[in-house]
């Protein structure tokens, strides 16, 4: 059957075309509706941002049902992660029209950006991306595990150092917890840091030890990905 | 006997769930902890979270009486690490119990958080990250080293450069050490920058010298972590 | 031709001299174009930047005559990638002497910085490199897109937090764009971040998430960058 | 001769003590130095530190002329590097005993710290991590100027986008290379940033190619130093 083919297969012409029309739709909804938030958008603008999702739903309605009638196991596709994605695409809209007022439903719309990731089936790099993460699991895992306690224990002791000193700045633990999550990832925004020597002392001591771990992952996942090329390349080169 | 095997050992179902419990109830106990500090919390939640801090610390006790009463070795158990923690997770509800006001001894209930690395003893990734560190740990204290060196010249120059133009922000090398470690972890709280020409080409020139050398630890630690790994896979598939 | 060779050629002394006299000049421009931006310039000073200007203008009319006229093919220098970069250098100069106000053409002239690429021709490390990015072109650009998804779902995500609380921070995603961008590279300005205590938790889950994947991209060029150095090394111990 | 041996050599145990005794006074130097900077340190510490500060400069005269006296080349020993190090580490006090003032003299002590990098002398890290620099010489400089080429161009770009909208922020290209600094280093203080779209937009293009480029060189060190200790470790084990 040659309409499934091209709604489902990727490694054709037509099937290709076919995903690169349904992502130029999905970069035009994620832009229509990143403008809508605009505060000084004239209406002008704004009718025509209705327009353009309202088409856009219409023709991911029309995907969807193609997709389910041209799926080989109906059920299987529904209740497929892209299956859902690509419903939950498109019913926000639909539950809009019947209820008067669900603005915060909209945002849920914004989920077909995660449509984009079907790009990922043709993509090899994406593929040794997986192989990668599930080579460095175990350790990443492992780092998550140790940036919380750190970020906890950054949290208790910055509490303790400047809660006298700053009680509007670091009124609890829970509050410590941003700034011990705006240092140790060093974004440090400079809404909260440590004034007293005390403080600053265990600032010094924490991101000394806590950077180390932090930054670990993504040199893990480099060497993981790297390895993985190697391995594919090696495995090439073997039968050739 | 059945007893000690659940309570000191984790290969066994029981023991692991045993252990799992323990671990559900240290993070209670920090959460409820956490919350406990918290400026504008209402009387009735503060009773729940004093209830809570009860019931754990008498479990926690029953827990700690059940392993020094199963442990082959009642000696060896209470000295080593964990016997240490179980008994610091404890001791400070009932020192505040004797004595009225000991709230910085609260604090020391914080210790509970380290409970959960008796996890590690399941976590091969664990045992590599120990390897690790062993594996690079020259490295890892020659950068310390460099890492602290580079930030006392920077402390000292910066000093040099900006205590003219901002004698409140950069009034002593001491303080200026604050500078140089936001500035090298790449923080940048903004509380204190140089303004002075001289400052800020200063600041350039050791931002470029000094974030190779800082940054380097955690490269090593992943690249050591790699090797760990591969020599394991190497192992492995040289025995099958 | 002995001309030709000194102008064209780089593997021998005189045309080595050459290139060096070039780059020089280069630089002397680049200096000399910052420093005629400094608001609070002497006139004095502003009249012999544009001599040096003139000067160095002439010289590289001069040089780019030179070049034509001893090039081999003077079609395909004139169109090659330097040949138009040699042209830009010179060309905005010229049109501002026949138009009265082309201030902003000026600009163009910074394009004379990538003159400094031509030593790229001498530079092995420049080569492996080249052949580093080609090797990690397909993760490079998958994690180029992933970077962007990421920082366009922190951004929806940040407006949902934060518009009601900072309707001026945060006024729409577009905007909230911004604090994306400041934040998952870890800059951290500042000018904006969350305050509410959902906006902060998402800032905390974006960040965890988000850090491995976009300093990724860095480790993987570097881990190209010694292998292509070790292939290079393993190749010449082949041959000796 | 037993004396030189003590002084010169450090494969001995008295050699060793007689070293760690002189850093136990640098140490001590550098501390008591950055103490002296406090602002409002009682008159008393004040004549205590420069109490050590007369004491540990003796010491290091005595020390300094126990070198020259026990050096095999008393010429050699002078003009080495450790040699010119000693003798700036006690010559600024001699100095400004003679004239009156010369307090900016004082900072010359600081090259004191300096001297601890003798210690290098007995630590296998520090000649794996010289011997990494020298592998990744070619790559450490090639990045450098790849990165002073994006600063540069940044700064240009960002002087062109923010000078309207902010003249007192970014009043020249030379001003804004503080920015550019700032930002690539992802330090990010916060007393300066872009504020018009323009500006934005350009500082996310440039944060996107720019960080790759400027995280490499760590990243080349630590696999550089990996490699060296990999090699060591072969060859070590061919030799077994």
């Amino acid at each position: 059957m040659k309409l499934a083919d091209i709604v489902h297969r990727s490694d054709t012409v037509p099937g290709r075309v076919f995903d690169w029309i349904v992502i130029g739709f999905i970069v035009i909804s994620i832009i229509s509706f990143s403008i809508d938030t605009l505060p000084e958008l004239p209406p002008d603008y704004r009718a025509i941002i209705e327009f353009v999702e309202i088409f856009i739903v219409v023709l991911f309605t029309l995907e969807y049902c193609l997709r389910v009638a041209t799926a080989p196991s109906k059920r299987r596709y529904i209740f497929s992660f892209f299956g859902i994605v690509d419903l939950l695409a498109i019913i926000p809209f639909y539950l809009s029209l019947g209820f008067v007022d669900l603005s915060t439903l909209r945002i849920v719309r914004v989920i077909r950006i995660l449509r984009i990731l079907k790009l990922a089936r043709y993509n090899s790099a994406m593929l040794r991306f997986g192989k990668a993460v599930s080579l460095a699991k175990e350790e990443i895992v492992l780092f998550g595990c140790l940036t919380v306690i750190i970020l906890y224990l950054s949290a208790v002791g910055i509490y303790y150092f400047e809660h006298a000193a700053q009680p509007e700045a670091f009124p609890s633990i829970v509050h410590s917890l941003w700034w011990a999550t705006a240092t140790l990832t060093t974004v440090g925004y400079g809404d909260v840091y440590p004034i007293t020597a005390g403080g600053k002392l265990f600032t010094f001591v924490i991101l000394m030890c806590g950077l180390g771990i932090v930054a670990v992952p993504s040199g893990l996942l480099a060497a993981a990905l790297t390895k993985v090329r190697q391995d594919e390349e090696n495995s090439e080169s073997d039968g050739t």
